[in-house]
Order: C-alpha cells, then sequence, then structure tokens
C-alpha cells in the first residue's frame, strides 16, 4: 500500500444531531478523509469537544457556515432544509450526502403526502441516487447526491430484497420493527425523556410511518410482478441503538423451501456485500453495535408457510453515519469498508 | 360493609419465583386472605424476607411443605413438576390454581409435542378451567382446578378474542410479541444476564414457543369458522416487566370497518371485563406496570386492509399473579377487582 | 373500625409534574380522601387520563384554578411560584403541604444564596414545619403549612440522623448520592433525554446542591455539639425511581462501636418510625421501589474507623409524594401508614 | 511508515469471558500482532463466532490448550488458576500479561487476607510489574510479567496519584465507585441477573473489596509521608460498561487551592500518558464507552476544604482489556496508543 492516494476534505452540515456526530467520529478515524468543516446552528462558536467531549481529538470548532473548499458535504439537517442548501453545493462541484428525505423519493408526488411541502426541485430527484449500496452500488459510484435511507428503511429492504426479488412471498408482507431511542434525534421531548422510555415499550405511528414510501419504492422496484401490500409499524424500545425489524409474508402456493435453502438464496444475494451477513441463529442488535454490519437470520414457519426475517442493524452506524460513510467510499473509488472495519462492541 | 365475611387461608408451593413472590404480595395486601404457608426447595427454613426484603412484613418462614391446612393452593412449579402434586391437593379438597402449562391443554396430544412428555392424568385435563376470566369467567367460579394462562398467551388472547368471535379477519394471524425479561423466571443464566440483555434486542424460539398451543385452542374455540393459522414470534426487550404484544390479520374481503366500530366492537366484548381497557391511542407497557390492567388499542391500516391491534400487560400481573389472584375472587365469590385495585405505578 | 370518619377533599396544584402525579395516584387510593381538584398551566381542559391513562379511574379534569373548596391543598409548583400562592390558600384555612423548597428554609437569608430570590414572606418560614415526620411528628401534626422535604434530603438526614444525635462522629461527613431520573422532572431536558442518561452515570452540581442547606439545617438542629461540615455529591444514574446515598463519617476518638451496637442505636432511634427499617445487610433500591419505605444499613469500616450509612428510598414516594401524604395523614390524625401499605414491587 | 516492522503473534487463556473477548476484538484490530490462539474450557471445539458473532471475522477456534508458538500470552483466568500456568509461560520465553490479580500485590502475606490462599511462588510478585502505564511505564517495557490492575483500582489510583504525590491531602481518603455489571463478569448469578439489577442500585463488599489493597500499594508507594486511610465502597449499578469514581479527601491544614491550581497539577502528573484526560466539568462514563481513555475531573469543595476528584472509565478497556494492549504496545516498543486509538461511541 502506498500514500500517494490523497486524502479529500469533508465538511458536516449540522454536526450537532445523534447521525451528525457520529458521521464525525468515523470520518476523524478514515485514513483517506481530512474532516475540514462543521456547522451547528444554535451551537456555533463552541469547539466540538465542549459538547461532544469523545471528538476533542478532532480539534473542531462549530461554525454557522459550511467551508466549501472541501470535496464532499454531509448534510445532517432536518427534512425540508436540506433542500435549500444542496442545490447550491452541487453547483459548486461539492458532491452531497444528504442524511435527510428530501431526496428519497423519486416520485415528487409523494412529498406532499408523507412530508407536507411541495417539491422545490424535482429534477434533483431523478440525479439523487438512493444509497443503499447492497441494491445501488454502481449508481452510487456515480453520483454527485446522494439519498442516504432511512434507518428502518435500510433494514426492512436489506431484510427483504432476496425474497421479493426472488418472488418467492406473496405481496402481503408484515414488519414489525423495533428501535432505540436515538432514532428519534437529540431533540429532547417527552417521547424521549428517559422516565418515560425506560421500562416501556410502544408502537407508534400506526398511521403511517415516513419510511413506509422508500419501502415500497426500493422493494417495489425489485420485482414488478408482486404488487407489494406492506403494514409497517415501529416499536420504541429502552436501548440507545439498534433496530431489530422482524418481517413476515406468507411463500407464494406450491413453494415449499427448507430454512438451509433460503438462507443460501440470502447469502448469494449478498455475497458481494461486506457489511450483510446472514447468520444461522436469530440475531441480537448488540451483535451490530457500534458496527456497520447488518446481521440477517431467515426462516420458515412450516405450520403457517411463512417466511420470517429478523434483520439488525446500528441505527446510528449502518442506519445513517456508517452508511453514509460507505456510499462516500464508493464515490471516491475507497474500498468500500475503509473506515469501517470496526467489529461491534460486546458486551 | 361489614367484616363478617371471613378470610379464607391460602399457600403457595415454590414461592421463590418471580410468580410465586408476586403472588404473596398480592396475597398479603389481599382483605379476604390469609398467606398461611409458602414453600420453597433450595431456601427452605429461611424467613421470606431474608430472600425477599419487601416481603419482610408477612413475617413467613420458608418451609419444605405445604401446610395443607388452606382453603387454597398457588402452584407456582416449574412446567411437568405441578403435575405430581395437584392431584393430591385436589383429592383432599383444596382448590388449586397452577401457574404451570401442565393443565392448561384440552388435548393431550399436544404435551409431548410442546412439553415432552405425557401427560399423566388427562382425565384433569377436562375438569381444569383455563383461567382467563375474560372468556370463561362462569366456569372459574364452579372450578376447582384452575390452569393459569400464560403471559403471553393472556395478552395475545385477549388482543385477538373479539376479532376471532367477530368473524372479521382472515385465518392467517401474525402475532410479535416483545416481553420483559422477569418473564423468562429468576433462575439466572446467560439469556438473562444483565450485560446480555442490556441495549439488545432478539427474537428466540422461531421453531414455535409453548404458548402457541395455547393461543390456538382458547381462539379457535371462539369461532370454528376461520381455521386460525398463527404465526407467533416472542422478542426479548430489556425491561423488567411488561407484554407488548402486536397483532395483524387481515380484514376479510368485503369487510370495510372504520376505527371508531371496530373500537365499539371491542370494548363491547369486554363490558364486562374489569381489567380489560380499550384505549384511543397506542399504550405503552409502563401504563399498566405494577397492574392487573390489560389495554388494548384496535385500528385498521387502511393501505393495506389489516386490523391491527396493540396490547399491553404487566407480564408478572395480569400475565400470571395478577389472574392468579383474579382467579381465585371469582372462585370464592368476591368482587373479581378484590386486591387487584392498585393503580400502574408510572413513571 | 367504624366509617364514622368523614372523607376529607384535596386539591393539588400542578398535578402533571412526576410528584404531582403520584400524589394523584395516592390520594385515588387513599380510603379517607377525596381527590377533588387538580391543576396544570399547559394542559389545562385535558381529562388527567388523557395525559396520564394510569389515573384514569379518577375521572378528573384538570383544570387552571385549584377548586378552594377543599380541606388540604398540595402545592407541587416548581420552586419560587408557591410563595405567590400558598399565602392564600392558609388565609383561607386551607392547610397546605408545599413539595417545593419555597418553605423549608427556616433562615430566609439562604433563599438568596441557594434559590437566588429574596423571600417574601420570611414570617411563614417560622409556621411552616419541615416534614419529615420522623424528626417533626407532633409539629407536623398542628401544622397548617409543611414544608415537604427534598428527595435527597430525606435520604441523607434519615442516614445520618441517629449518629450526629448521639454525637459519634466527627463533624467531617461525606454524602454521596445516587438518583434515578424522575427525581428531575418531567420537563424534557438534553439532561433527561434517554439515549444520553442511558448507559452512564455522572455527578453534578460539585459546586453546591440546593438541598445541602436543608441537610445542614435538620442535622445540625438534632446536635449542636457537632460543627457538621457536610460534602454532598449527587449522582444521575439510568434508574427511574430510587436514591440511595452512601454516608461516611469518621468516628470520633475513642469511640469503638460493633456492628450490632450501631444497628441497635439507629433501630431504636427508628423504633416510632413505621416506614424506616434498619437492615442488616446493604438494601438496593429495588427494595423499595413504588414503596413509601427507607431502607438503612450502618456498619463501621474498622479499618479506617469510618461510620459507613447506606439508605434507600423511592425518590417519588419517600423522597416526595409518599412524604407528603404521610404528613396529611398525621395532619388529620389518621394513623400515619393510611394508604402507604402498599409494598414494593419487585422485581 | 514501512512494513519492515513483522507483526507479534499472541495468544489467550480463557477468552470466553468479558475481558478475553474484549482482549479478542482490540488484538484482531491490531495492526502489529496476529492473533494466533485463543482457549477456553467448557466451549473449546467451538468455532469463537458460534459464541461471540462480532468476532466472526477472526476465524478462530476455541482450543483447550494455549499454541505456545506465540511472542505474548493474555492469560484470563480468574483469580488463583493464573498461578499454575503463567511460570511454564516465563520459562518458554513467552510475555505474559495477566488479568487477574495473581501477581498484583506484592506482598505476599496479602493473598490469604484477601484471596484465601498462600502465595506458591512469591519470588514471581517481585518480578511482576503492575500494569499501570501513567506509574510504571518504563518498568512495564522491560517487563516478562505484567500484572494487569483491577478495574476499580485504575480508576482510583489515577484519580487519587497527583494529589498523594504532591501530598496535599490528609490520610483520610473516601472512595465511592460506581460500576458496571459487566465487571461482574460473564457467569450468570443471581447478582447480575437483568431483573434483579435493572432500576436499582447497591452497595456491596462494605466489609473490604479485594481492590482495596491494590490501591494501598499503589498510592502509599507514591508518597511514604502521607500514611494513607482508605475506605472504599463500590457499588453496582444498571449500566453494561463503565466506572464512576468518586473520591473525597480533606486538603491538609493550611493549603487553599484553586480549581485552576489542582487541575493544573493534575494535568502536568499525567503530561505524558496519552488516555488519561484532565477535563473541566464533570465526566459521565458514556464519554469513555468503549474508549481506553480515562477522564479526571478534580475540583475543590471550598465549604470543607475538601478535595474531590471524579474519574471516568470503561471498565473493560482502559479497566481491563485495554489497558493489557497498552501494556503489550509498551512492552514490544510500540506506540503507546497503537490499536487503542479508537474514539468512544456516542451516545
Amino acid at each position: 500500500m502506498l500514500l500517494v492516494m490523497s486524502q479529500i476534505r469533508a465538511g458536516i452540515i449540522n454536526v450537532t444531531g445523534y447521525i451528525g456526530v457520529e458521521i464525525a467520529r468515523l470520518l476523524y478515524q478514515h485514513p483517506w478523509v481530512m474532516l475540514k468543516s462543521v456547522t451547528g446552528r444554535s451551537l456555533a462558536g463552541k469547539k466540538l469537544s465542549e459538547v461532544f467531549p469523545h471528538l476533542e481529538n478532532t480539534g473542531l470548532e462549530i461554525t454557522t457556515e459550511i467551508d466549501e473548499d472541501v470535496d464532499i458535504v454531509f448534510s445532517a439537517m432536518p427534512h425540508k432544509t436540506s433542500l435549500n442548501v444542496v442545490p447550491q453545493l452541487l453547483e459548486k462541484g461539492i458532491k452531497v450526502i444528504d442524511v435527510s428525505a428530501d431526496f428519497r423519493l423519486k416520485d415528487a408526488d409523494e412529498y406532499p403526502k408523507w412530508y407536507g411541502f411541495e417539491h422545490p426541485t424535482p429534477e434533483l430527484l431523478k440525479n439523487a441516487v438512493y444509497g443503499l449500496p447492497e441494491l445501488h452500488r454502481v449508481d452510487i459510484a456515480g453520483a454527485s447526491l446522494i439519498a442516504n435511507p432511512g434507518c428502518y428503511s435500510t433494514s426492512t429492504i436489506l431484510a427483504l430484497a432476496p425474497a421479493v426479488k426472488a418472488g418467492i412471498i406473496e405481496p402481503g408482507i408484515i414488519i414489525d420493527s423495533k428501535s432505540g431511542v436515538s432514532g428519534a434525534g437529540r431533540t429532547p421531548s417527552m417521547t424521549t425523556n428517559y422516565s418515560e422510555v425506560n421500562e416501556s415499550i410502544a408502537a407508534y405511528s400506526l398511521g403511517g410511518h415516513r419510511h413506509l414510501p422508500e419501502m415500497q419504492q426500493e422493494l417495489g422496484s425489485l420485482n414488478s410482478g408482486i404488487p407489494l401490500s406492506i403494514t409497517f409499524v415501529p416499536h420504541l424500545i429502552p436501548i440507545t441503538r439498534g433496530i431489530l425489524s422482524s418481517c413476515y409474508a406468507k411463500l407464494k402456493n406450491g413453494i415449499s423451501l427448507e430454512e438451509d435453502d433460503i438462507q443460501r438464496m440470502y447469502s448469494d444475494f449478498y455475497k458481494e456485500a461486506p457489511f450483510v451477513k446472514i447468520v444461522g441463529k436469530p440475531p441480537r442488535t448488540k451483535h451490530v453495535w457500534g458496527s456497520n454490519y447488518c446481521l440477517i437470520y431467515v426462516t420458515v414457519d412450516k405450520r403457517t408457510s411463512t417466511l420470517i426475517i429478523i434483520c439488525c442493524i446500528d441505527n446510528l452506524v449502518k442506519g445513517g453515519a456508517g452508511q453514509a460513510v460507505q456510499n462516500m467510499n464508493l464515490m471516491f473509488n475507497y474500498s468500500e469498508t475503509t473506515g469501517l472495519e470496526a467489529l461491534s462492541i460486546y458486551p
């Protein structure tokens, strides 16, 4: 290995949320990236270490405006606010990975329905690539704008893609997901208050969660022969990090598969994916804690001919910051795993 | 109120598990019961308060043998061991509430399949009443032997009974349950080790959980017209107490129900049930913590015509000890709620 | 017991915090109290059950103003706001238990120092009784205004009172307290955000915590011969309920005590106190969860002649709402334990 | 940087405990180490990944005997069992880092008192170096046998060393430590059972914890002028990883220090220590989660002239496996931080 490869310069807009701060951690440890600029609104002017002591080594200060002398910007702003910033960056030739939902949906008509606004730049939706490397590796490599997937979407699309692609299941899919609290972000709220969440579990967004159209778009595009009908119910559980998605779908009539067959089909589907592991028994989210791995267990409930898929990710890594870095690696022709080799921390 | 009603005397076999010790707490606080005798194997000879300081006021000592000068015995032994004790107690005219699975299944043939033993007294299976008051109130009142339901079964049967009875759903039902760790009992194991469970969630028993045949038996008997096909996947989450069951079933073709209609149907079904509340938004297990209540939220996912039912109980109260006391109240003609009026403790 | 004793009517100002809502739970279950009126600012107009489902049975609505047709008012407002309300209530002959610090300190000069305001009614400070029944039972019985102690103060004063009174320790006392998160209240903040608190412990208020002057006042008044010098450091730990205070003080020169002696001295000191238990081994906060009990373990580190006292309470019960009800019982000549008999819920 | 530096080969005896498995994770990620052999008793014959899925990439199998074709062995056996293995390894010229207490105490007479056995090889106690790099960097570099410090000892010695060395405090020191549950090891027990530990805190080992003699030995050797008298009380709190030690000591008469002075003194003491950071406000254990850092906050309680030091480490990293790797780095002349650069994972 020769060190002729020069480092790229990166910036993070709105570093102060959990995804932003996790991107900062990963980039700081990335051998080919120099994290040059981080912004934040209310905390501008402070040292990054004042707010996030674990990032002291970065030596960075939080600024109001992004330094545009960078090769790539990670935009970690809330939905609807990225819209106003991303186009200018692209025009200046800066690549952008946006972790909000603002560029995830191909169909601009979905935005008013799910996000309550008309999309101002529908033409960008065509250029934006949905940043799930396991499905779009080649497109990501050539993209200027990446729409980084939602955390729930990542876990459920990875769980279901092989079965949908293979056409072995009926259209009616039940997805029951359980997420740690960091997925709700860093802004204090009653919903994330310790005493409310601890020793409790709840389902929410039963009227329709915003990650659902992403799932439909991505899974739907894998197999036009199955008119997917997805019921998705997220749950909040008292852990900080982790998503476990349990997916259920009837096998098509006449299809009889052994667990071994289906596990082999899954392994095959992901044979080029360094972060997806098909495992032989039900995984725990603890097995991916702090890492970019995605563990998938797939089995068949023979009594009911139901395919059951259990998928675990760390919502802030593979479900957010890690996936963003994985996308960046592809965009800059680095090895997909660079800077993401850290094993999970157990226990 | 006159105190002419005399107290009954009660005993607990194997008080040292979490269900046993919770029955002791509830009986100690019950106005019409004198807790007279508690047994335990390894801890026999110790004061109850030495092992369980919160029960100091009971003044009881753990003995090897149950004092048979009692009106009712709660048998809190592990599966297969109750079998050897219950018949003798019944012969002596002592009423028995057994919290194990040994008398829950009507069909003796199910025992080898699910529990690995031939049932030695299949005739008792006929006399035993499945102790879910919401379905069997009258039979319980007249019974000598109650098979107290499993914790998962309680939550899922209560969640689904009205819909099954009404015949509005297709046979394929998905039940995704999440349980606190106390459900796994008090005996230390790797599975319940703090560092393994904390900050983690896992699915388990995907090959078939032992509570499944109870669900099939009880729900199946409500409506012979629906050949139920239940997929049940339990999950272990890092809370001490609480079960949340999320149940999914397609509405039958042609059936179109508003959330209001279905909530009314549920409220109607449970109008005589003092501990079941149909609530207007998704409940949290924290809302039933420490109480005998069962909260049920029912809604329709119109996109997919799927009925979704979310049900919360405290696994050690309504899912165990509280239900046992509720059964005892019915058997001795006390008000169903006596000794169980405590509200949930929040937060 | 004859039912000629008529119920009193009670109100709660600012029911919406954790102490307020816990008082509501306890009063609802109290046999001699009718909870008549509960107020709250932002939530006025809502049913109590909408915000706190576990209180549905109360049937109450949150109002803006307190119904003054009551015998007692529990004021659960933040510090400094009680000041404006309490005097009027007292003038109308309504007894008041104030859970804020506004009437806890006898010396008005302490308020500017610790709370940043001049006390407007220093004369009320003389009439107010510090509501720790174990020290002021008689005064409480005759009082119109009770200043309910802080949660930390309750645990540390009860832990140290016998030793200070007996004069067996040197003046330098180290108190290291650990509290659950509910002590920080129900208002969302970064400090109580689940993802910040979970899997973490921190010390805080090292510059001086506001409960310190209470401790000094109450312990100081027990023995003028020891010029107390208290170092108090509170810690936030990831539990919802519970305070464990570890107290350290050198035994005076020449004093040599066996653990048995000192435990007997403590038992003796609290022989009239129904909620304080001197225990024979270190207690866990779980042993008081949800109850009004206070468990104290006292021992001597012979290597260093240091008295060590470990004290556990539930910060919302004995450290707040339960103590308030205990005070009310004394004020209305009920048995001190009425409505507070519930055992801890374990596990 | 040239890759001429050849890798060393390492083995781990008893990889199956939490410290063992964490050493495996760190060594796998270490650029100059090839992890060659891992042993375990009950699990011998299994793939490491079967038991610890996060270590799948190592490709290792658990064996009964250690492969002696290695340069260094990490012995992660329980106390008293290392004794039988270490001498043979040393004789074969293999360097050893022992994480048990078997070689930590210089005075062989302490073993019967604290560990209940006569030390069989007291001569080895002389050669063994107490592996706290911040105090013994040079000796460690030249050692063949390292006694890796206890987790509590690491946090308390680092917290107190500068103050003891400087001679600014009185001999009476109070140490109140709080540890996560992983410190109790991986073997299931009632004490570490989730339902017992969750929502609870307890003090333990008040009669004298085994880490106390280490603290006395190491701190005592820093300043013979202070006859240290240490009271140490550990507490178990419901987190998986982390120790926070709160240390209290009176400033010597006549010594008056500002927080700034004392922080500067501490910074100075640790200016060569890459993993110790003196911070300007009380740290949280979350700030060191998963990293080898030690954060120390030091202040003076002016009211009582008491020095207060708060110290945070991850008990499995700086308090165990990370420190062992840090020692290895020194022994093999690598940069002290190699393989330990990972930042804490937050939140």
